[in-house]
């Protein structure tokens, strides 16, 4: 009756990857809507990141200062953490997101490693979001694309609301797919889906990593995925995910992000939570739970208010670590 | 490269199962840390889940007044539900708790359809649980087992703290495999994997599945879990056991439950977050979301406080329903 013991990566006699990608996304996404946190501050945070063992970091994006406070300094951020990686003699992959061709030429000055751009699966959310249409932010990330295979820089297209929009509109995987696929096609190197709303499940997740396969030739191992926690439903839906070969994931230090007019309730997942899993699990993923947890500490500081990641509360709790 | 279109009880081209028996314990274990709610308000939530087709309910204990005042009245809770299924030509499975002869005794004279039993695999717990040891409940629950097998009352005894200990102490798979044999032995017709303070992963549970299954020869699909979100990790947990072939939780609405000390952060796996993820991916459970939503209002108007569920808050948020 019973199976063999589990082994690493391996759970109910499933393969799992044996190593996941964690782009610690809490610097950039997690900060852009909080109150703006002075760059040295922000410094700091991806500094004690950087020693839980984070390795790949959306520190920064080059925006509108006007349009996100949040996020202004870039420049001297990455300074800073270059400055920190060449002094420790340190390695790190050093991201930042970028919109358009200013963007991406003032992230390259400031040598970053890779880029992400953003572009939404509902073209309402796009709208709102970045004021284009679908089909102009596809030719801003064409640009981008371009100058930057010119510094050979990779780009991720992070695709915003891909299993679902918060607006009155069906986003079918089809969609999803077909836009994965011009993504490619403008010279993106790399694709994130993007559950924005936190309304993935698992069979959600499953149809669109499909409809994305079939479209681009891309199998799950090399799609990534960025998931909210806005149902409590993150977890589940990086399991599924994992289970059908899924190895990177987007994950924010104590699931920083989302609205600050609902505190800990449409967060990113924490990265806190999703280490704490793999670390159970026996999936590598290079990073120090405890480590990290004094990571976490900074953050609320930075931010002045809790955070959501539920494995934080808990290792902070009477019953103890994890 | 795309697989099959997912098909209902199927994802990533597992089987999982059709559907999943829900038993809702809101009304026993969410209530009974809280501050006594009347028993025509009981009833009425009761009603309300009912109402949401909840088919197996929790609905009160038969233990001590004195130690547990939010118990209070069960014979009365349970007159009142009973009222209600004969006036409305309704049929659900009432289950009480009870520690022992007594509370069996109070139990069959209430009429109550089944029972459940509680023992821990942690030796402290128990004792500070209960003021007995392991030896000492195991002989409590065997006469009510046998009480109860005279009235053909099933008797399902769960076992908490089955995937760790708030204690010092390391809890085995192999300890809840011969405890649960045990259970067995002395005439329990069920078993309950509880995982009391939100330890379990889906590791935890495939071992002590295992396990239980070498020394009982009850595979998963005949073991019910007992999951706690205190690290959020109950949903995930809860995927993985039906991966194994669990179909039977316990949930409790709203996420009711839990230490009262710390609301929202240990409570019981929330009836709506399982529903609405088992909707989605087509498994049965015969509860509907929005009529569940309602007595989730209710029984936040009955304790006084908002309740952890996070599908709750986002079916009441600014995007709408799941």
């Amino acid at each position: 009756m019973p199976t063999q013991p589990s082994e690493a990566g391996r759970v109910a006699g499933r393969e799992l990857p044996s190593a996941v990608a964690v782009r610690e996304v809490g610097p950039r996404d997690g900060l852009q809507n909080e109150r703006p946190v002075p760059p040295e501050d922000r410094v700091r945070l991806v500094r004690a990141l950087l020693a839980a063992g984070c390795r790949t970091l959306e520190a920064v994006s080059f925006v509108s200062e006007r349009a996100v406070p949040a996020m202004a300094g870039a420049a001297e951020v990455l300074a800073g953490v270059r400055r920190h990686l060449e002094s420790a003699d340190e390695e790190a992959t050093i991201v930042a997101l970028v919109p358009n061709l200013k963007g991406v030429e003032m992230a390259l000055d400031a040598g970053v490693d890779a880029l992400t751009v953003t572009i939404s699966a509902s073209p309402a959310y796009n709208e709102k979001n970045v004021r284009m249409t679908v089909d102009e932010s596809l030719e801003a990330i064409g640009s981008v694309a371009e100058r930057a295979s010119e510094h050979d820089t990779p780009v991720d297209a992070v695709v915003s609301c891909a299993f679902g929009s918060p607006f009155d509109e069906e986003i079918g995987p089809e969609s999803v797919a077909v836009l994965a696929a011009k993504l490619l096609g403008v010279g993106c190197t790399a694709l994130t889906l993007a559950d924005t709303t936190g309304v993935a499940s698992p069979r959600r997740v499953e149809r669109a990593l499909d409809a994305v396969a079939g479209a681009t030739g891309r199998p799950p191992q090399h799609v990534g995925l960025h998931l909210h926690d806005t149902r409590g439903t993150a977890l589940v839906n990086a399991w599924a995910a994992m289970e059908l070969g899924v190895c990177r994931f987007d994950t924010s230090v104590g699931g920083l992000g989302g609205s600050p007019f609902a505190p800990g309730a449409g967060g990113n997942l924490a990265t806190e939570d999703l280490v704490a899993l793999l670390d159970d699990v026996g999936i590598g993923t290079g990073i120090d739970l405890e480590r990290l947890l004094a990571a976490g500490t900074i953050a609320e500081e930075l931010v002045g208010h809790g955070l959501a990641s539920r494995t934080m509360s808990a290792m902070r709790g009477p019953s103890g670590a994890y």
